[in-house]
């Protein structure tokens, strides 16, 4: 990081030494550049704001890591890739069951509390069922969001935005923490079952990457929980392999998709990618794809109380062939366009929402479960109250169920009709989202929803998902969008009729890819994700064919819904294209300072003083030179490494260098990066006055290999390098001799477009031009 | 630092300290530097060896470029975003409708064959039906292998691995000519109706590549094809995405598998691969999968001579529910073992065979045609005597086809056996690969097939697939591989017998799973296609397992088939990986020499004579300073940038910089690349000897912001940056100075194990410790 706007004192220190380290680096190429980078080093994690720092996929290649690379023998070689494929079976093994318990857990508390209120209903007891269904509901909600804000804000909301910016490279404390992936559980289970209109798609990603992250962590310390063996893990590149692997094994468990999560978490959440990983990633969602179908034989013999077939969502309701025409591709394409414009629409409004509720929620506790407690009792008078509209259906008489359903899952629900009857809308409403999607996506039952029905439930879903995401308690996206663009894409279908060969079921398939398109604007992993949902390959042509129009009209108005979430949280996510306005600057035009220089032996008071009054992560290291007397760049000494540095003590009494009697003192986990949120303070360490007069030897410890780029590089490229190499620091070397051979630091924050046109902002005329329309509603 | 760990092997301290304190006066450039990079400037191209050159992917960011930058307004990106889509959409098209035809000349030319022999043997003429198919064969094996020798060499062999090459920045001449193109279809076809046993996917691949980069290219300048808007693909960035998209869509053709042909592409080919790309690339095979749906409709109606419901490989034979247990895994882990191993073997046997059959063609144009008809008429005798080796069997009562079919496909062939009887070996043997592997894959048929007949299959393919690569005409491995491995899962389905509920031909699909991931060791992409190929994805969970088990196996044996062709053709193929010797040593220890250097306002005499004295491809621009005395880098100018500016004759009389002027005379598409192959050279252009008195500023056309690295930068390190980015040139610049700013340029060549090994040859010890068994056999 560059530096801290609050942290760097104005008047500058007056000692000499800062003075000359000031003339070494002043005479840079401009003269107006600005003292500091003013972006802000905040973001929104889950609901709360956390401080948030930038991970370092660089490896540090110096002279200590290359000892103790050279003494890995053939054994830590076997340790580290069996425990590789150890850990990416245990990702599988953990998510894969989290989410057979989640959905067990779902099918169960939402299915009592709809057989007890249908119960009632029954004996025509309708007050009592509506209190039951508000009270349970409030109460689950209740807990969900007091244990989300008292416990693990990090937890709320869905949490893809948090992963996705982990993947590059913004870490905050708490996102990847035990607590948080206990509460995001725990919370997960308890807002889907209060009939929210939320999904648990995201928190599932989510819990796949706090597993990962605390497997490859490998326990805590404090309880001496930990394992030689993961020593091997402990940096910030295999951590991010291992969150990689735990996010598609979240979305693979989540809709029983295992290569729709592969895919997803391939497309939409990492950044970095290779081959090899995309090995492991298939591996891990395997075995979830095996466990899951081993506790699924387990369930069908039924000793999984209310979760039946019904559970585990897989709308396995194509086995049959189905045949369509060219006839039937322009009511398809109309589906496409229209649902574009729906889903960037939805973005749009989304994210009006959740600014107004950040509003609310930044008031306090109380705000958050007032508000929280809102919507549910809404939500609840809503589905509640819906049903009471439709009209009663007679049962068709080659019903292919028992008609009207009495339980909880079925295609008829009898709710208020006399016997004989069904209420069409609370088949749809008044029963959990898995099950809803499951009879909008049904075929032969093209007379079995009215029109109205299924477009106050469209009207009803659309508005309450939006109204949905925003609350304090860990709640996804991607079933609300499934559930409207499916009742959208249904309607659809029954307007153009028998026009069309299509039946409604598969207009709602449809749908619900139009929908999803044009809000995540996914594609692959969107197109697979729905096929492994409804087990037919046949609809693969229609599926790419509306996942291609629907985003690409969405992508005329608004960006994908979870960047935009991303954006308005505040994460400094790099992106892989330069802006076209970067070709015209130099690194030199961005780069702010001030310096702060290391010596290769240093006086360990200087150490001291620049750790307690900067809070840079890196400090360039430079050599005076014996012969030209001018310095030379020696390499870069990352704040973690002086600071073990300092709290080990090895340091000397006159400046001389000390060789390879340094490593004796070290080992190599104490290097190692610890799990995010426990870092050691230079604040914590008592060092002497004498001490202070000593001298620590840089060298061992010094990266000598930093990434460099000279001051007159072109922004764009000296970015191409930053993201595609991972960096956290990028050194800029000057260009002229005589100078001091480092003249900055660029990290993540100075490729930010805010900053850059903050200097420049000539520069805002040469955005990228888009042909972009804007929603303009507030 | 600098010095290899095996020098000192104790971790002596004094030596390194020594060193240490060396490092920081004089290292640097080592006097004992190799003068030259040893490593071969050629490799084989189809059948022949051709010079290879560096694609370069850096943005040449000098004045010209930028000024052309800043003067592109919104219609010029639209102009370049239309074009992208568009050439996507015609890579699509033009690529689905190669791939439907090729199928159609298939069937129908082959189906013809077939039909006429068993005509004649009804007729128990069986001497001129062994003579006609014999001929058939041959004439049709000699014609694809005179056209592949004699027309276009590079369009021998699957392509696959010149393509992968491609990807990874290695360019030849006539990888991706029109030539190359024609010969690759019709030599494809001709091979194929051949009864070889040799596959259309490979050559598919191929065919996608070409197509995508002659309309890259956008016609040929020669005959004044060209328009304007193909402007912006005149680089080597924009001809690899279409590349990319060709090869994904040269999959989705080959087995109608578009999500399949995306992963593989991006799985197996890219080297390099961004979100936007997976995008594009998913719209191409989206083409291709809706053009081939609505093609097959119109077929279906009986228009497309023989080519009925057999045509374009779709082997959905598991429509139907299918049921499996734990305690199947057992038997299907054995052959993923079995498979594993197997499929390593195979890669093997290739290699050995492929490096004689080398031998052989070297030899001249008689020897590849010879070889080619001897293995034509080998196979020949095969496939029509072996089948009288089996005896003929009752057909089943319940038959649900014709028993015994007489024409082409079906399940029960006749061949020499009296009506009411079928020949099971010639059903699988005496037919085409494609009804071959419908029939193994067909369930219900368990008592189809004895144990020998499977298993004489089997080895007659797993030789015959071996034999038939090497040979000089478009031949492909896909398809051989997976028939082989039908058979063989099929035979093992067998012996597991009644132990396990699976049915035959579901062991088929496995155990072509097995095999394919054992010899090309890919698994989403292996995946996907295969559940594409049967159509049902319940299998998903039991296909994973195979490919995950057989890979694994195999990879202990030997690599991935495609990189062991490809190695041994010789390309210079840029791993991701740093080996981790390459962390000891630093990029002074591999560059090598002469570095030739320009002034920024340089002598045209001079130009011309390094221009025609090496044949380098990129020259550092220095600059002297007019302060310090001492010279700096201005950036790095490219050959053919030289050639335009010298063919332009845009020179001074005086050695006076000049300006924007200069831009005056040129415009962007003097500076664009051209298609492959044709290039101007030094040699061709006059230039007088007055001229060459006078002097060229090359600060305009000199990119000024080359990618640099410290001459201590380890090589490891260097190597992440050149490959991540897709450099073709990175300049080593200087740590002190005083000295030239520049030291040397690393290549691709520079990072090539052999190269480094060979100027370093005590590293050799610390190559990657691979647990891996070595066959010996030759």
């Amino acid at each position: 990081m560059s530096s801290a706007p609050t942290l760097t004192p104005n008047g500058a220190t007056e000692s000499d030494q800062d003075h000359d380290q000031e003339s070494l680096t002043l005479p840079l190429l401009r003269s107006q550049r600005s003292p500091v980078n003013s972006t802000s080093q905040v973001a929104i994690v889950g609901a709360n704001i956390c401080p948030i720092e930038s991970l370092d996929y660089e490896i540090a290649e110096n002279d200590f890591f290359k000892q103790d690379w050279r003494s890995r023998g053939k054994i830590q070689i076997f340790q580290y890739i069996f425990m590789k494929w150890s850990l990416c079976f245990l990702i599988g093994l953990i998510v894969g069951l989290i989410g057979f318990c989640n959905n067990l857990a779902v099918e169960n508390i939402a299915g009592a509390k709809f057989v007890v209120t249908s119960n009632m209903m029954l004996y025509e007891r309708f007050g009592m069922a509506f209190l039951v269904f508000l009270v349970s509901n409030l109460v689950l909600t209740l807990f969900a969001s007091i244990i989300t804000a008292s416990i693990a804000p990090a937890a709320a909301g869905s949490g893809i935005p948090e992963v996705k910016a982990y993947l590059n490279g913004v870490d905050a404390p708490e996102i990847l923490s035990f607590r948080t992936l206990v509460v995001k559980i725990i919370g997960s289970i308890s807002a889907v079952s209060a009939s929210l209109l939320v999904g648990k798609a995201g928190p599932m990603v989510h819990t796949g990457a706090c597993v990962a992250s605390l497997l490859g962590q490998g326990g805590s310390k404090k309880y001496g929980l930990t394992w030689k063996w993961l020593r091997f893990f402990k940096n910030d590149r295999d951590r991010r392999d291992l969150v990689t692997c735990g996010s598609a094994a979240g979305i693979a468990s989540a809709f029983r998709a295992p290569v729709g999560g592969l895919l997803f978490s391939l497309e939409e959440m990492a950044s970095w990618w290779r081959s090899a990983l995309l090995w492991r990633a298939f591996f891990t969602t395997a075995v979830v794809a095996i466990l899951l179908r081993a506790l699924i034989d387990v369930c069908l013999s039924g000793k999984c109380g209310l979760f039946g077939k019904g559970g585990l969502i897989m709308f396995d309701v194509y086995s049959a062939n189905i045949s369509y025409h060219l006839v039937d591709v322009p009511p398809v394409l109309a589906l496409g366009v229209i649902g574009g414009i729906l889903g960037s629409f939805y973005n749009f409004l989304l994210q009006k929402v959740l600014r107004l509720y950040n509003l609310i929620n930044e008031k306090g506790f109380a705000y958050k479960i007032v508000l929280a407690c809102l919507i549910s009792i809404f939500t609840s008078c809503l589905l509640f109250g819906l049903p009471w509209l439709a009209p009663c259906s007679p049962c068709p008489a080659d019903a292919a169920e028992e008609c009207p359903t009495i339980g909880r899952s079925g295609n008829y629900k009898k709710f208020q009709c006399p016997p004989g009857y069904y209420n069409d809308l609370a088949s749809l409403i008044f029963n959990t989202n898995d099950d809803a999607i499951r009879n909008l996506f049904s075929k032969g039952t093209d007379s079995e929803f009215h029109y109205l029905t299924v477009l106050i439930f469209f009207i009803t879903c659309f508005i309450l998902s939006i109204l949905s995401y925003g609350i304090v308690a860990p709640v996804g996206l991607f079933v609300p969008v499934i559930v409207t663009g499916a009742s959208y894409g249904r309607f659809v279908g029954m307007l153009v009729g028998s026009y069309s060969d299509l039946n409604h079921g598969l207009y709602a398939v449809l749908g619900a890819a139009s929908f999803l398109g044009g809000s995540m604007r996914m594609t692959v992993s969107l197109c697979v994700i729905l096929l492994e949902l409804t087990n037919n390959l046949l609809l693969l042509p229609l599926i790419m064919l509306v996942l291609l129009v629907s985003k690409t009209v969405a992508d005329v108005f608004n960006g994908n819904i979870y960047d935009l979430i991303m954006k308005a949280k505040g994460f400094p996510y790099l992106e892989t294209h330069a802006e076209p306005y970067m070709r015209q600057l130099t690194v030199a035009d961005v780069v702010t300072g001030p310096l702060r220089l290391f010596n290769g032996i240093e006086k360990v008071g200087n150490i001291v003083h620049i750790l307690k009054t900067t809070r840079h992560n890196g400090f360039p290291v430079i050599d005076e030179h014996p012969v030209s007397a001018s310095s030379i760049l020696y390499g870069l000494i990352l704040r973690a490494h002086l600071i073990t540095l300092l709290k080990k003590k090895a340091f000397l009494s006159t400046p001389e260098a000390t060789g390879m009697d340094a490593f004796r003192q070290f080992s190599a986990g104490d290097f190692a990066k610890r799990g995010s949120g426990s870092v050691d303070n230079i604040e914590d360490i008592d060092i002497s006055s004498e001490e202070m007069e000593m001298f620590l030897d840089l060298h061992p410890f010094t990266n000598a290999s930093p990434y460099t780029v000279v001051e007159t590089m072109s922004l764009a490229k000296a970015l191409t390098l930053f993201r595609q190499v991972g960096l956290r620091h990028l050194l800029v070397i000057s260009k002229l001799s005589g100078r001091s051979p480092v003249v900055g630091i660029l990290t993540r924050h100075d490729f930010m477009p805010e900053h850059i046109l903050d200097l420049h902002p000539t520069l805002i005329r040469s955005r990228w031009k888009r042909l972009r329309i804007r929603f303009r509603l507030f």
